[in-house]
């Protein structure tokens, strides 16, 4: 649906057109830029108050610098919605989020203002400096490069590996700290604390301005107070206003910090700033959701809220007359705290998705026995490790793309001192609407190649149970559970929980001709398919593999003795994937068949709804239905020929 | 080799030993430790510099500290041979790094003296904060946690993010900075500048009794002086001793700088410690190689120089008497700068490795085009990705098993933005005496499930050179070339180059009865193995795939129309590697044949030789001789049979 700007953003196309504007019209262009925002949100969907939040930001710096020539990287990308709607996809930012529409994030193919892709965080700084060195080395000398980071950003170790580099690189880099104390949930975390108390009463500020009026009044002393007081101030300057701030012993120049919705001093602050040489931080201090008043109140609640009334607020559920099947995420939640009521060696760990990964139940619960880290997915690991030595038994929940940033710590320390850490694998396979970033494609076919692991996929709630509480058994050595975003299929899904066999999967039907192994949901699928196969009077085989690894050999001899032709289906890259660790067992044991593979094929998928993505993949119930179809007949047709 | 210890050394089996001492008799025990790690290192190798640089703080520590009830973490692991010694390793001390003897790094397997396996940089805080935080939860309080981690380890994201948490758990947790102003080279970035200048005359110790001392001074002014003084120390030490500390900001107690070397001052330190709840940072002043005098003076030649005269401190080497194939590292070094030196796009990147991967020959005569970004795999990813953005060639040089830290990187902000970043991955495969913690073992695995790569292995030098310069042509988008740790085969490897068609393998050698593939360096197995087997009268066909992605499709269907015998030789995980990929394209075809693929096994492999390794995983000339005379005979046997 399209929607209608104001007087003001409706002439803006590009930056070219904002900056025909006045600086006393900004004021009214962040008004209609955030009404608009709303308005667009409330019926479209997607991230919400991030992008509320850095409105004025988005405007000043459209304003002063001369993009796309200057360089403005967005760090995550949830608050670029201002950025899109103001560099030329005004008209389109109805389709974004939706198949075959804008993206929810920046995106290099889709402008050239889209300096960098984003999705995951704490990227930028690092990007940024390597434009900002690409143009110090081609001589570009005036050109600007900025990195807008959130606090919760800043705690990711590559956004600190990124500061310890730039502070000795004299590129023209600016940085902007956009400190709104909130990552999805609230920011945790030494540095967080350290923020809040620069930019509260006791602030870093205000203690300048009192040792100046301090030194002031010394200097009344009378004679001999002149030689000590410049001492003093020397001695104050030379080390404390060096050393004082956190990104100043960083090397980095702060400045702030300063009210981040006052655009007009921000176009006044971000002119000075291109004047100064050199890596230099800006601390802006800036509301999540500002400007609509239940964001601001609940802000991971309205993070991305749905679809929502946007004079009312009331967000848009449609109230099912029958129980639903829960989100996995829930089933994860509360079977944690289950499992940890009787078990007093479970810990919980997130890294900066309590409200995501529903640790969120647990924290409540056992505040000392489930912690945020922070935005950290490598220290999440590494502590999780931690606590392994200990005889604990930890359960790190991470999402399948972000565990992808904590690949080493998984091999290094926990697979090869085989610690029995639990790795819950969230939106593991396509993620949806978030896309590329966030896809879950390949945590299969990088998890498997690790020796020492167990790598298991639960077809619905009841088996994501049984396999957490089979992980949680003494020694079972790192224990890897991957599972979707979004609902399952058992509305009644509490069931009494108990041991699996590790590496034994299950018969679902038997069946001939053609055997359909699946790992994970992609089993839901399968019975969907089988449903009109078995209607057509085609019956195959289904096997729910439930462990990638170790496989299930002993099940593997039994289906390769019996069938020539196999279905192999996962929510996963078939490249190195669950299809591939069939194909080596067939070759080591001397089988022969044919065996097609459907999964994610090996390109960048876009974004969209999980079953528009699953069918443009080519493994839904359709795909299924219709390779199966196609090894019957060619069965059958090889055996009317014979 | 067994080395004789000094007097009270040799009565020290484990620190209950040591304990027995009284602290005169510390720097005596100090010396001969010292003397100790020099005696053993020089005849039997290993790491050097780092152990000597902290034999009094392993002294303390160990004199004050209950271990193994109290926790004690050594990051990366390079320094802790004197740990090793004192703790029941003397006398097994001598088969340190050898085939089948102690590990050169603590190792959990090894002793209960070790806490936490390492080798990678920078685990230490999250490891033992996991540790910490179990201990509050099992209410023992009483326990000690320290992790001691060098100012070249505390550059790395991992090392921040624990930091970061360990702020806000109040555990009882000791970080000792082991301050050295080293990596395996010197140490670089903004925060060794700051640590620089607060153990330097402007120090924060200093600062805090000048302030102290013109306090003093202004007190004496007056009687009005009295409640200025009050107001300005309020606020100097609510302020400046909270704030204005790196570490302090980040709500550890810091402490120091001290001398590391003087160990009754370092017991008495860690005794007061004990005492004083919380988070809290010990910043010792080491130099690393103390002790050795040319090791102090050349830290990165002393990091771990082999074998050497520990009297006039000559390095052994055996001189050659005629021209020897380089390392591969080395080929990387020199082909670089010969490439750069005509592609102005060229830029070198290395997080930590100047010297390891040869890039210091760029970055001494290209300064400007060369980046050593201190121990930060991620950020020398995306900083590599942001150079890519602007049309530059950044060839981004990480260990293999490093890169395991750069994975999101490499998929987030490279793959799925397709940008032109070489990786040149060094020390691919089995690493040798580093061990498991080191081996690349599965960079094949981990890399071709990724989208939009092209992920490569020469079998030589004058194909790792084809290669690079292959890479650095017109928009190839992201290129992956993996070569192994020590010496290629050619004495004459300066070839002039070419470009190599990506995706393209070559036939070594026709044959008949079965066809050996090999990727990357195993094909010099192979041909080591074809010389026996061809003087046997068997005569297998022999392809150096070069590419592990794209396949080279053209080929494969030659090789497996011809032959039903297929042997892959990889020095990888062959779980998920190479030979699955061929898998994969057999299924795919619908061919049918008997694929052995021999590389490393699906488990964790332990140090030793290279040769030593490949015998025992299967995968070097003995092996694939044994599995093609197999092969052949089955063949023969079955065709005399039919």
């Amino acid at each position: 649906m399209e929607v209608k700007a104001g007087e003001l953003l409706e002439q803006i196309h590009y930056p070219s057109d904002l900056k025909k504007l006045t600086e006393s019209d900004l004021e009214r262009v962040c008004k209609e830029l955030r009404q608009y925002i709303i308005d667009v949100v409330s019926v479209n969907g997607g991230h919400f108050a991030a992008s509320l939040g850095v409105v004025e930001l988005t405007v000043a710096l459209q304003y002063v610098l001369n993009t796309p020539y200057d360089q403005l990287v967005w760090d995550v990308g949830h608050q670029a919605y201002g950025h899109k709607i103001l560099t030329g996809r005004r008209s389109s930012f109805h389709t974004n989020r939706i198949y075959k529409g804008i993206s929810g994030f920046p995106k290099r193919g889709e402008s050239v203002f889209d300096t960098f892709g984003v999705g995951h965080s704490s990227t930028s700084i690092s990007a940024a400096l390597g434009m900002a060195v690409a143009s110090t080395y081609k001589g570009e000398t005036d050109r600007q490069h900025v990195a807008v980071i959130g606090d919760g950003a800043m705690t990711a170790g590559l956004a600190f590996e990124a500061l310890n580099h730039a502070g000795i690189e004299n590129s023209n880099l600016l940085v902007i700290l956009n400190d709104n104390c909130m990552s999805i949930d609230p920011n945790v975390g030494a540095l967080k604390e350290y923020l809040t108390d620069i930019t509260t009463s006791k602030s870093y500020n205000r203690f300048r301005d009192d040792i100046s009026h301090v030194l002031g009044k010394i200097s009344e002393l009378g004679p001999n107070a002149h030689q000590i007081v410049k001492k003093l101030e020397k001695s104050i300057k030379g080390t404390l206003l060096k050393k004082s701030n956190f990104f100043e012993a960083l090397k980095f120049r702060y400045f702030g910090p300063i009210d981040g919705h006052d655009v007009k001093h921000l176009v006044k602050v971000l002119k000075d700033l291109r004047d100064i040489p050199g890596p230099k931080l800006l601390h802006c201090v800036t509301v999540k959701g500002k400007g609509f008043a239940l964001a601001e109140k609940d802000q991971t609640k309205w993070h991305a809220p749905g679809l929502f009334d946007k004079i009312t607020g009331e967000i848009k559920r449609t109230v099912p007359d029958k129980p639903q099947p829960p989100k996995y995420q829930d089933v994860f939640g509360h079977t944690l705290l289950e499992l940890a009521e009787k078990n007093s060696k479970i810990m919980g760990i997130t890294p900066a998705m309590p409200s995501g990964s529903s640790l969120n139940i647990m924290m409540k619960a056992m505040p000392d026995r489930a912690f945020d880290v922070g935005i950290a997915e490598q220290h999440a690991v590494t502590f999780s490790a931690g606590l392994a030595t200990q005889g604990l038994v930890p359960f790190c929940n991470i999402y399948s793309s972000f565990m992808q940033r904590a690949y080493d710590q998984v091999i290094h320390d926990v697979a090869i001192q085989k610690l029995n850490v639990v790795f819950c694998l969230d939106r593991a396979g396509l993620a949806g609407a978030d896309g590329p970033t966030h896809h879950g494609a390949y945590d299969i076919a990088f998890m498997r190649c690790i020796p020492n692991l167990v790598v298991s996929a639960p077809m619905n709630e009841e088996e994501l149970r049984n396999l957490m509480y089979t992980a949680q058994l003494q020694d079972m050595g790192p224990f890897v559970i991957r599972y979707p975003r979004g609902n399952g299929v058992m509305p009644h899904w509490q069931t009494p929980m108990k041991a699996i066999p590790v590496g034994k999967g299950r018969k679902i039907c038997d069946g001939e001709d053609v055997a359909v192994l699946t790992i994970g949901t992609t089993g839901n699928e399968a019975l969907k398919a089988f449903v009109e196969l078995n209607a057509e009077g085609i019956h195959p085989a289904h096997y729910d593999m439930r462990f990638v690894k170790p496989l299930d050999e002993e099940l593997l001899h039994e289906i390769f003795q019996k069938f020539k032709n196999l279905v192999i289906v996962e929510d996963g890259c078939v490249v190195g994937g669950f299809g591939s660790a069939v194909l080596e067992f067939m070759a080591d044991n001397g089988y022969a068949a044919t065996v097609i593979r459907l999964g994610i094929p090996d390109k960048v998928i876009e974004h969209g709804e999980q079953p528009e993505l699953w069918a443009e993949c080519g493994y839904d119930a359709q795909a299924i239905m219709n390779v199966t179809r196609k090894l019957t007949v060619t069965r059958t047709t090889s055996s009317i020929a014979s």
